[in-house]
């Protein structure tokens, strides 16, 4: 076992829970590296080595056994437990990865929603009431796990000041703001990245 | 040179872009490969292999030109240039991205809009009419290079089945859907994907 764990392995340990997820789904117990990176277009190195941070799980010769490869994926990234998440930001790409979590993720519990809009205060979005900034600096001191930022730089710059004393220990950005805070992991969230991989793509037929 | 430029390394020219737009803003004109893995946490050689694929840029001693690579990046990803764009789904995804890309890309035109609900079709987004999928159709014989997919599976779907025989070249897909149609070049976007990488490092503190 290798002890330091890149950002890029990290990055890559969702997607391979996906593959095997799907594999699973579809009924096939058992894959090699090789097969599996062939659907993955990586590496069967790159797979056995990103494994290998973890302790390995595949045996020489038999392949990794699929479903219990997919649940220690799920262990390892702390998939098999529930996070108390709460949103800054109920406009509409905060609504809709509310729609997107409670469809897709259960193990997302949505416990506080913030939103600074005088028509938005008060009213209440997936059974959650949308809190002012000064009522939601209260709700993050109690027990929430990370925080989602869906809203202008601005508001979210003055929450992310509020982050120390929270028990808040993850932040997923979609704000273009720059966050940071002691003890706290940030994963900012670019869209355009793959809208502009795309367009290399386009611009780079085969 | 060398001509096979892996998905990974594609998917890395957006964040350098994005690296050296910031560094541009903040005036910055030189920098050396070292600096800028030091700034965005990859190794050096990593940078300079990347960007071998496209005939190098750097001077040895003498670092990279902040705007001038920043520049031909922009060239190779094909951001020097415009796209007509259009979406499949309208709701509360398909409005979130519309107003981002208004707000932040203006090389994308947005050109046509689709959603099948009655509550949708003929409303106005973004001074466009959303067409039902039967008009859409039509609409997307007549010069879209880019379809973002924001809807349910079955549209997506049957969208999809109607790509062949347009000029679309590239799907941002949001949807779940796997689409593929021959010539054209398909995205997916897994919001989780970020969200589990969270949950790893909440679950791993330093």
């Amino acid at each position: 076992m290798n002890n330091y764990v890149s950002d890029a392995v990290v990055r890559r340990l969702p997607r391979y829970r996906r593959y095997l997820k799907k594999l699973k789904a579809q009924d096939i117990q058992r894959i090699s590296s090789k097969e599996l990176g062939e659907i993955m277009d990586v590496t069967a190195s790159q797979i056995r080595q990103d494994l290998n941070h973890f302790g390995g799980f595949g045996q020489q010769g038999y392949g990794y056994g699929v479903a219990e490869l997919e649940g220690k994926l799920e262990e390892i990234m702390g998939l098999d437990r529930t996070y108390n998440i709460a949103f800054v930001g109920c406009g509409k790409l905060g609504q809709a990865i509310i729609n997107y979590l409670i469809g897709n993720e259960p193990i997302y519990k949505i416990v506080g929603l913030c939103d600074n809009r005088p028509d938005m205060i008060g009213t209440e979005i997936a059974g959650i009431k949308v809190q002012s900034k000064e009522e939601f600096r209260q709700r993050m001191r109690q027990g929430i796990d990370i925080l989602v930022i869906t809203a202008p730089a601005v508001i979210a710059e003055e929450v992310a000041a509020d982050l120390s004393g929270t028990e808040i220990k993850g932040v997923w950005n979609f704000g273009h703001t720059e966050i940071s805070a002691k003890g706290v992991k940030v994963i900012n969230v670019h869209l355009s990245d793959s809208l502009h991989a795309l367009c290399y793509y386009i611009n780079h037929p085969d």
